[in-house]
């Protein structure tokens, strides 16, 4: 089952979403994402905030103060893992505003290494310690951000690397790309990385 | 002494560089860079770069070809740390681009703690174990994202914290302000955090 939660993001960094509604998810709007999916026609099942800045609460809305120890999207997160069977979970919305919360929710996928944050230019996950197939798609570019002190092998991209020990910081796993041999063989076998699939710059 | 270093990040999140070069710091270019600062009229003292799609190599550059392991800005920040006393390195153009070079800027921070990212709403930076004064200035947010488990202590802030144990992947930390007390006393027992101040979203 896919789960498809909406944040507050600025417009400009989320893609036209009716494509990710076809195999009917569940949609789960997170404050101002309301006002998201409603520009662009689509219904939400569910929707989770304080909703200060929307000015209304939207109906059989889960409300949360303002003022809390947990961001609306960690709430919302946490409410999808104790009440859905999800195989994968695709948040839109969740950068391209104020550089701390982009930050806070790349590392939240720690938490929550079911999901994947979509922007209009990129798909970004978190890999712990094991073995990932991961397609180019419509992508151009494969990069890798260790978290911590990392041991990578890379296959079936332009600069494979094996049993490399990749540091916190460096550079030399940022803008690989895929050969045409298929997916990309990843391997983490100590550590862990942010992987970001990116759209060509041209 | 202040070093500028300006990298080719989208115009929009740059502010204006007329007021940090008062102090006449050292101005460095970081590939298109160039073109950054030739349209906001400033002149460059040194250009680091492979400069394939500026199209041509600004007179005396510094020229590294297309494929390496370490980017333009890393390469400039090795040089500066190499041939100059900074005592205060301020980075323009290093986010708001592809979300994995941004991530990959973040992270270079820790191997260059006198560096500072600059945007148009947003200073970032990183801090080690120590001690920091941290000013509002025109500021309005405070956030601090560990990049490891961290213990904290947090005064003359809205939400202060005591030898605090802050996860990675948290909200805790996200969105605190300052007090009209002066500048915010930020410990830092154990770990490392990226630091940031952000203007207000109004």
């Amino acid at each position: 089952m896919r789960v498809v939660i909406v944040a507050a993001g600025p417009a400009e960094d989320i893609p036209s979403l009716q494509p990710f509604m076809e195999e009917k998810p569940v949609v789960i709007a997170v404050d101002g994402g309301v006002t998201v999916l409603a520009q662009q026609g689509l219904a939400f099942d569910l929707a989770i905030g304080d909703f200060d800045s929307l000015g209304y609460k939207p109906e059989g809305a889960i409300i949360h103060p303002a003022e809390k120890d947990e961001t609306d999207l960690e709430l919302a997160l946490r409410y999808v893992s104790q009440h859905y069977e999800a195989t994968e979970v695709l948040v839109f919305g969740a950068t391209g505003g104020r550089l701390d919360m982009t930050l806070q929710n790349v590392y939240l996928l720690k938490q929550f290494p079911l999901v994947r944050l979509m922007t209009k230019r990129e798909e970004i996950r978190f890999l712990q310690q094991g073995q990932y197939d991961i397609k180019a798609d419509q992508y151009h570019y494969l990069s890798f951000i260790p978290l911590v002190p990392t041991r990578l092998t890379l296959q079936r991209v332009k600069y494979p690397l094996t049993q490399h020990d990749v540091p916190v910081g460096g550079s030399l796993t940022v803008s690989n790309e895929w050969t045409n041999q298929g997916p990309a063989k990843v391997t983490v076998h100590t550590g862990e990385v942010i992987a970001l699939r990116s759209l060509s710059d041209h």
